[in-house]
């Protein structure tokens, strides 16, 4: 499949046009690339479902906010789409104005909630007075001071969108958590799934029998007796009621190896509904140890036993 | 410890303070306490800590949106506070307007983005021009409409803000699924904890060691091998980097009984910190059922065996 | 494959001839079929490996000693061999003597150590006095009293022995534990596994890693995470050195089964060595309880959904 | 509690005499302790209980033949009698001979089965035509062959026993497996628990519910999730049915340890019935090793975190 056409989670000029112009790099599709920011997560994703889009990239989790719900909660609504990639960048906020105001003049400051949540520490130091006007992105704080469309004095946005709404950055690198970063997937419709590195992940979601005591150990249990690790698990409510819970689950491994593949399809007996988004390289490129007694040549191996043993 | 002050998440007139309401019922408090709003949940759990108030009353989970998590980062970050109780109350929105506006005047609407979540698919079918203004609050869009403080045509809150505002109901229950509620507690000082029921809950966070595979299974195998069910279980990331937990979850009985005193006290051992929130009886009412190999009797001749072999 | 010629545990007259004689008779054997006696477990064994008999009826478990470890050690040390069905046979002993031998002239009885171990409160309540005189079987108790070949003046045998070798019963029915049964089984060269009838056993052995800790309990693991269950289960030394076992286990289950055959496989892959010793129909007929999750229709609806996800 | 008479399994002159008087000399015991065989392990433990004598030997375990089940069944069927500490000695066979005899007019041989069982190698490599003719015990084939009281014209027997009855040795070190050893326990009547040296084992016998599936995986969880490790474990019928086993179970670690009193109390509740044998020195001084999270600090840890959350 030719990737020409990406969607993002808009607007422009947030973290997500970061990762996704960091993924384009990686595979030298920036030159032929073309992208268009989308409204919300699942306007990007239909777009990619509807053939609008080649790929969408989409924030998944965050190290300070944990996972991004509207985009769990889409790619597991969704019929079948797939994740062929991720992407971790930093998340690094700035404070931005219009050229021209000085720090006495900073009463108020747009962001979203998220960004605001993570810029705390600093702003009640730095600017204790300065009242938080919430804005539908990060991006937009930038870009609605720079047309006069909102009420707030500053911005706390990324980098990029300063520079692109042409801002002044009075000061850099303010968010509470030097280290935060976010994540992101690429998503495509259903196709070849990307061939096993070694050091791949396998994220899916599974929705819980409500009837099962014990459930969520049963499926931890179907990987932990294969060796198979977990890197995030988040709790997603049905919406069914209180306490009814499906989680969001990404694994250390690739759906093409033996354990993988039989823990999923025990996971699958054991839930009421088990969604696969893929399996694909991590990026971080750590390979994830195997126990001797569930490699693909002890699967092999125990599967030549057992034909033997039927006579086969 | 006589309750007389309470805060709650504010502003008025949302389903927290319905539900501080039904609880001062419940006590049969409503006449002599006395009830302030809080900016946000920190707040509140600051004015108890500080003994500004006796009791504050926040949400914590939602059967839509899930755990609330500037409630349980909240509880988790303070000092020890306990909660004494809970409260479950319906979440049923209504849309709001000036006494006067018609349903064709409604080119806009504002409300907070969880209360914009739920009315999605009536506001869609109903209202499919109405542009979307966020709030900070349900009952902020209609206490600023009534203000003329925002730009808004109209109001998704609670009847009792619509009520307390002035505003004319022109939709009731337009929530996407009708039995949404919400789940509020009430957190004190630290002090008595409520004696035992038979159906009670118990409220904790773990923070899970990084360095240990299968740790969450680890946590979980506490419970189940004593007979403990949850009733919720949140993921919260620490902060501390990608795919670093702790775990937010209810847990069915009472820290007084034999089973839960010592499944909390391995979840400690294998935890990098666990923190009790409480144990309080179950808005509901319903009695967990305890497998008789799990009861206190059965621990207490566990005990008494273990004392004979020891030739005590 | 046609059954004529059957070989089993000799002596004659003992128990182990009586289970044959049942099982001919519940396949319309009795007719046709040739019977011999071996001198033990592993000759028997031999001799149907050699093909000098089709089957051989050897016995595996004693409801008052436990498992015949000389059975279980020939089936595990044997190549191929496969057990096609189990008989259960009630262990019922007489007291018997030479014609004309009073009860006051019973100094001394002979007996196999097994037999007498189930007759010690009878005769030391009845002839507390007599002395007990080891034999190499209970029916060679009764062959060599009738042949003047030992010094026993009494036999604890049979009753068929008693009748063979012409003794006198003087009392019936003496074991100490009267419901007490031996279980057998027929083994033949591998073939066709009997057909599965939805209440069938299937038996392995399990010798486990002397390097890991908890196998045994990996091994459970295995079986109870697909919900079966385990009739019997005998430890073995593996003769290695102490501690050193290897596990005789029979489960209530067919090989055909998809929990059995992808279970049997789990346990392939955390043990030293497995040995598949046969599926075959349940003596008592019981059904086995089998979960929802566990159903094969549920493992080929997993299966189906792999390979959907898979793109196949 | 000194000890002065001891019995131990006899007759004289076998391994268990052996093994008695490598436990006098390891406490300095040898010349004081009078010593006595006795007719079996139950009558053994009867002269314990009864106080004829302070302490008796008896064999546990077999690294050829495993377990015991004489041993084990009159441990679990006396009332309380404590194990304070067990001896390992090697298993070497000789075969041996009147003074005059020679290899060729070895056509017959006496031992006890288990003795047969453990030379049959060497007889059929060296001595194919020789009959095998059962003793009583190894001892008795050498006392026997000494006063003519058998058929046999060799013994199959301890060094031990060819030197008290003044037999020639025509073979050494005869067994087939050269690293077999026999384990024995020194039991007496209850009293303090020898002090935990940090290399103990702990022996238990616990009957499981019938009625109650996978309850062999809950006992070994109890161990498992406390970090305890099995030195051994025996299947032994209760003799109340097929299928229905008790189990005798070698744990490391020592019942003044917090996490062997926990995991004791779990089995405790989980089981029909528990036997504690005794917590005593473990013969090879091996010290296991102790996970952070079950330590005894650990434990004390989460007792203090226990009453600090209930106020205490």
């Amino acid at each position: 499949m030719t990737l020409q056409r990406f969607g993002y989670l808009g607007p422009e000029a947030t973290f997500t046009e970061a990762a996704l112009l960091t993924f384009l790099d990686s595979r030298g599709l920036r030159e032929t690339a073309s992208i268009e920011p989308m409204r919300n997560a699942p306007s990007a994703l239909d777009a990619v479902l509807e053939g609008d889009c080649d790929a969408a990239v989409v924030p998944i989790e965050n190290s300070v906010e944990g996972g991004v719900p509207a985009t769990i909660d889409a790619l597991t609504e969704h019929g079948r789409l797939q994740i062929i990639a991720e992407v971790v960048v930093p998340v690094r906020f700035v404070l931005a104005v219009k050229p021209g105001t000085t720090k006495e003049e900073v009463t108020s400051f747009g962001s979203h909630p998220h960004g605001e949540a993570q810029v705390r520490a600093f702003m009640s130091e730095h600017y204790p007075d300065a009242v938080y006007l919430p804005t539908s992105s990060t991006a937009a704080a930038a870009r609605d001071l720079a047309n006069d469309a909102g009420d707030h004095i500053a911005a706390v946005c990324p980098a990029l969108a300063a520079q692109r709404y042409g801002l002044d950055v009075i000061a850099e690198d303010i968010g509470d958590r030097q280290d935060a970063v976010t994540r992101f997937v690429v998503v495509t419709r259903p196709g070849p799934i990307p061939a096993p590195t070694g050091a791949d992940k396998t994220t899916i979601v599974a929705a819980l029998r409500s009837d099962r005591a014990g459930s969520l150990l049963e499926v931890l249990e179907q990987f932990s007796s294969r060796g198979i690790n977990m890197s995030r698990i988040e709790s997603r409510p049905t919406g069914d009621g209180l306490g009814l819970y499906q989680f969001s689950i990404d694994l250390l491994g690739h759906i093409h190896e033996a354990r993988m593949a039989e823990a999923l399809q025990g996971v699958h007996r054991a839930t009421l509904k088990l969604s696969f988004l893929g399996s694909y390289p991590s990026s971080d490129g750590t390979v994830a140890p195997v126990d001797p007694t569930t490699t693909d040549e002890s699967f092999a191996a125990a599967a030549d036993w057992l034909r033997s043993s039927l006579g086969d």
